[in-house]
């Protein structure tokens, strides 16, 4: 535990550099077309062949809303115009924070990244519940068609505690 | 750059570990106590002798909320019950994304803690504009006054740009 700190820390032996550990944001996008909303089906492990928004590690140098337009793009080859901040989920378990923003897609010129099989526009009808990759997506789809259904978009704080399931 | 990534990384020459580097996370509140909030007088560097909210870099294992609970104990050893997400700011020059939420003293009780010099309520009308460590935290309480002179709280967000001086 280094000098003033509260907490054991990886520190080097040899040139006394700490090596801080902290959560780190996973960022993207709900991308909506009208009535329905962007899913791609993930071409990597974990949760391969599932279904999960665009959404992915925050990188040094961009801002949040920078991350979601990247990972969206990224992965799915999609251009966005950010809206608003929807929702952001804890996941201690795994020192994670994910947050999503709703998004208008400027064009369906969308397609399957590297990260992706194929991608594809939802009705609410359509979304493939039972074959979605995370909860932390589950959750935040589970709250934006609530929203969208009593005409209002709030801002939604969720914290998933390990159960077995990895979020 | 390792193989499957788009951006070059720290890899270790002897065991190829991948040590990604991802923004921070900095958490803390704004504890009201009646018309008052909670500020502490730093005491230390950077902006040794300045005020600003109770914060700190999240931890892993925890949520952002249970961070800002802990931040403010540990600078403040004030007790609060969180309210709202009220707002995040971006200072991607320094890989940071700062978080603030509105919180609700549970009892004056308070003290400085080992990185505060002081801690004190304000009215608006008393807060030390000229002397505030940080520019996360004067767009946070300029923000966090206009929706309660409006009564209406939101979610502000907010990116601070490199311009000589540091967030």
């Amino acid at each position: 535990m280094p000098a003033g700190d509260s907490l054991p820390r990886h520190v080097c032996p040899q040139c006394g550099t700490i090596h801080y550990q902290n959560p780190k944001l996973v960022v993207g996008c709900i991308a909506e077309w009208h009535d329905r909303i962007l899913l791609c089906r993930r071409s990597i492990e974990p949760r391969y062949g599932l279904w999960t928004l665009p959404a992915g590690f925050m990188e040094n140098g961009e801002s949040t809303a920078q991350a979601a337009i990247r990972e969206t793009l990224e992965e799915a080859c999609a251009r966005v115009e950010i809206e608003q901040l929807f929702s952001l989920v804890n996941v201690p378990h795994i020192n994670q924070v994910h947050l999503f923003y709703r998004a208008r897609l400027l064009d369906i010129g969308f397609a399957a990244g590297l990260e992706t099989l194929e991608t594809q526009l939802f009705a609410e009808d359509c979304v493939p519940w039972q074959s979605l990759a995370f909860q932390t997506v589950a959750l935040c789809l589970q709250a934006y068609f609530a929203d969208r259904r009593r005409g209002r978009f709030g801002l939604h704080e969720d914290c998933i505690e390990r159960r077995g399931k990895q979020a």
